[in-house]
């Protein structure tokens, strides 16, 4: 089979007025970037808020392994076999970092027959996002340092200055770093640090806000740091949410691209699935509900995160509701998950892929618990055997699951067309609100208690002697009613990665917890978080090029 | 009168289409980035070689003053005073960046009747070419420090690491930092420091590079730093030119704007005017010869170093030549080089205005020397009285220079027909070569001495003795024979910024030579030039919002 690069360069893309044409935009509600890329209008919600809302469907998966479970391969090929359906549907997608593809070989717009086109162009600076977010990060950054330099007069201890710079780029050198040295002209000395943009509060603040007044309220209630006497520092007494608005009013406006199928496709913003919530803009999501009948949409990560903090932050900060949900599971994950080995898995093995639904098991009953439909996906891969097949679909027919074998990375969306018609049914199933894991009245520790036990299967959680002052600070600065924002491991259901499959009785150590008072939530650290990725010893960019012949080698 | 942003907002542009299509460009020739913004294709030159090539109009003027010289204005004024005569005049500019818009009040686009539009856009973000230099300049950072990281194969000694990080931002306290703390999970700690991004030795190689497969040669030769015995370490010995090249190829594609009148501006590079050459890219003033019957074009600061650059620096990388030249001065400004206080402007004065003059006249000898027509242009000021309008147009008739009068701020084309029509003549004048200050086989010693007698009108030189063992150092590694990029203050012909008007029998002190090997000079530092500008205490930024209307506010 081809690569996903000679793939995609091969696509028969459509001009980007054809597409937004397919979704009756007209000429002042778009403008284009190159001939395959468009902004949308922050103003279509408004405009058209006459029309109905179609079907949302969340696409989501058990705990990832090395294996590769291809979310987003799903989402991009479930889309695509809607539309051959003749349904009117539209992708909703995350934007990649430009940081991990000069690290590792991959890119994050699907894959094989189900990519999302230009890849090129979207996993490298695409329409400048996340440069304008990067930019906008690093003035505040320089806001705060200046104002510290000509006199402080709101006080900010340098000590005390939580707000860090961003790169868009691996850099472990830049994980810790002293700022403002070299004497008086240079700034006020102060350690500081370097995250990689994705993982900047702007980020989540783009993603999350309903309007762009919406953004700069959110912005203004950024907390950068503290003052001599620990009262908390805001951009607004700052005074520079206006500007930052300013430097952010186009990356706020969502990107219209298309799939290999000419499948409509907005790509809007990509937060941090641990630090931040892992899912694309709420303007996207609800633009996309607006344009098509179905929209197919995906969160970080296994649903332990992912799609947790797609219903417990994203939908209640849009005020909207998926109709369904889509949990993707590989034969190979499962096995991994039912303890084989990752040089392993080409063997059949169904005494571990049994084991291994433990895993899918836990996240079906998450979702039960949202009171939302769902289907499961079995993303086929040449090496799974019919046995293995058989194995997990007789499981899922004997449980009542809903379940269909899909092979849109190969087939693109004709290998999808069983799971789109089973969304279908599965999006008229849905009864009553969603419920969520707690209620915002609930306090922090009620809060992270009922997602350890409900979503994740845990026991007990304890706090580390820092989160529980932390626990006090934030409710005497009155953030205790926001929801929270888990960074855990990917990895396992409890936060330590070794624990595959479904551990049971286990405690969950909250190690720290952060305000993102202007994204909108509190963020409960277990474990270490790396926001700063490093680069191998190999990076991909050595075999990254661009030929005499003009061609672009080495991307993917 | 209105003021800059109210008439840029008022401005009745075409779609970018329409200019393209004035231009006989055809859809692939370029690709829209929003309604009035293009990129255009960097086979276009290629494609036009055939095309008869039109004059090549550079605008520069006497020493800068804090009255302000309007050289942008003038050449965003002629273009359009050509257009009016039914020329086919095109513009070639820098593009601007954001850390200063940010910092003070003003943009890069002219001004009054004569600015560039979408005015906002240019100064925000535009089409996202620094941000693509500041990723491809960190991700070289990045690289590097990995390398370090990950063994040194290549022996890099972390002290010798020449190569600095960089931010559109202006950022103080990023001037001097400490990178890789925190232990061996972070990096190899070293001292480090950020520039702004256009003083990124990568600007200057895309602006100087006349194709893509040049800027990759250059970016390959940059010098990044010195092994631990002292030896060069280039790009290419990383083995990095093929990923940058990539991460640059939107970038180097010159950008399609237009001015208030609608005439065709091309806005692409911006290299510093110091530590660079100062001017818009080579490809952007070459396509723009292709395309249009007139070309003009600025160059940074005065003569002495704008003028002196884009002659000995950029027409020789780009194998072409101006065939006239403008010399924008003001009465405002020749007053201030003749000992007026800046807050004494208002008030007839003639002798300062003799005095100063004196400027003028070097700077008119130096264009002469180059063996250019030219004619000075006096931007004329509300101000002015009419005696020292006549005063300066009786010297310059007698001593046959070609004057005229220009008022385009206020008037727009319209306020520059004279100067037009000077310029149609003066372009038919130019007689033979261009007569460059040195040949390239000249010491270095040689070329900054007759950079000094012939531009400057200094005496003589002297080198530091850090200068002197750098003077040694680039002729062993065989960099002797690249032109030179002085960094000197603009404010002055000398290198001491009080010294206004003419000095003479003055000394140039190189206190440090630096090879810009990708960009293919020699930077000379003359005095210290800092390469990251500081916010006031009151930046600009604290007056922009986006308001409730959806309206742009406090950018200008």
């Amino acid at each position: 089979m081809k690569t996903d690069i000679e793939i995609a360069l091969e696509a028969d893309m459509q001009p980007i007025g054809d597409i937004a044409a397919q979704l009756s935009l007209t000429a002042e509600d778009f403008e284009p970037y190159g001939h395959y890329k468009a902004k949308l209008s922050d103003n279509l919600l408004d405009k058209l808020s006459s029309r109905p809302e179609g079907k949302v469907i969340l696409t989501t998966s058990i705990n990832p392994t090395p294996a590769g479970e291809g979310k987003s391969t799903v989402t991009v090929g479930l889309g695509q076999a809607l539309n051959r359906l003749n349904k009117h549907a539209i992708i909703a997608l995350r934007e990649p970092s430009l940081g991990p593809t000069m690290g590792i070989k991959g890119g994050a717009a699907g894959g094989g027959y189900s990519q999302v086109v230009p890849m090129q162009e979207i996993n490298l600076h695409f329409t400048g996002d996340i440069h304008a977010i990067t930019t906008a990060n690093n003035a505040l950054s320089a806001f705060i340092d200046n104002h510290i330099h000509h006199g402080n007069e709101l006080q900010i201890d340098p000590r005390r200055v939580e707000w860090k710079r961003v790169l868009d780029i691996n850099d472990r050198a830049l994980r810790q770093v002293n700022v403002g040295l070299g004497g008086p002209a240079k700034g006020v000395p102060r350690e500081d640090g370097f995250t990689i943009t994705v993982a900047s509060e702007i980020m989540a603040v783009l993603c999350l806000a309903n309007e762009i007044q919406d953004l700069k309220a959110r912005l203004a209630r950024i907390v950068i740091g503290y003052t001599y006497d620990k009262k908390p520092v805001t951009v607004h007494q700052l005074g520079f949410e206006g500007a930052l608005t300013l430097l952010l009013k186009d990356a706020f406006k969502p990107n219209l691209v298309q799939t290999l199928e000419n499948t409509p496709a907005i790509i809007h913003g990509g937060p941090f699935a641990n630090i931040a919530h892992g899912c694309n803009s709420v303007m996207a999501t609800k633009i996309a509900a607006k344009l098509g009948d179905y929209v197919v949409t995906e969160a970080g990560f296994g649903a332990d995160l992912g799609a947790e903090k797609f219903l417990d932050i994203k939908t209640r900060a849009g005020h909207f509701e998926p109709d369904t949900v889509v949990i993707v599971a590989t034969i190979r994950a499962l096995k991994m998950h039912g303890g084989v080995n990752k040089n392993q898995l080409t063997t059949e093995d169904l005494e571990a892929l049994k084991q291994g639904m433990t895993n899918l098991k836990k996240h079906i009953e998450t979702i039960e618990q949202f009171n939302l439909p769902y289907v499961v996906a079995i993303n086929k891969f040449p090496t799974d055997t019919e046995q293995e097949i058989n194995s997990l679909t007789e499981w899922c027919k004997q449980k009542r699951v809903e379940v269909a074998l899909v092979d849109v990375f190969s087939q693109g969306g004709e290998g999808g067309i069983e799971l789109a018609q089973k969304v279908i049914e599965s999006s008229e199933r849905k009864t009553g609100a969603v419920s969520y894991t707690y209620d915002l009245d609930d306090s922090i520790e009620e809060k992270i208690y009922k997602i350890v036990t409900k979503v994740y299967g845990g026991d007990r959680v304890e706090f580390s002697s820092t989160a529980k002052k932390q626990l006090q600070q934030l409710e005497r600065e009155g953030h205790d009613k926001l929801p929270i924002c888990m960074a855990k491991t990917q990895y396992s259901l409890s936060d330590d990665p070794m624990l595959i499959g479904r551990p049971e009785g286990f405690t969950i150590t909250v190690r720290e917890l952060r305000a993102s008072v202007g994204a909108g939530f509190i963020v409960a650290l277990t474990g270490d978080v790396m926001t700063m990725p490093g680069l191998p010893k190999k990076p991909a960019a050595l075999n990254m090029d661009v030929t005499e012949d003009g061609i672009i080698t080495g991307l993917f």
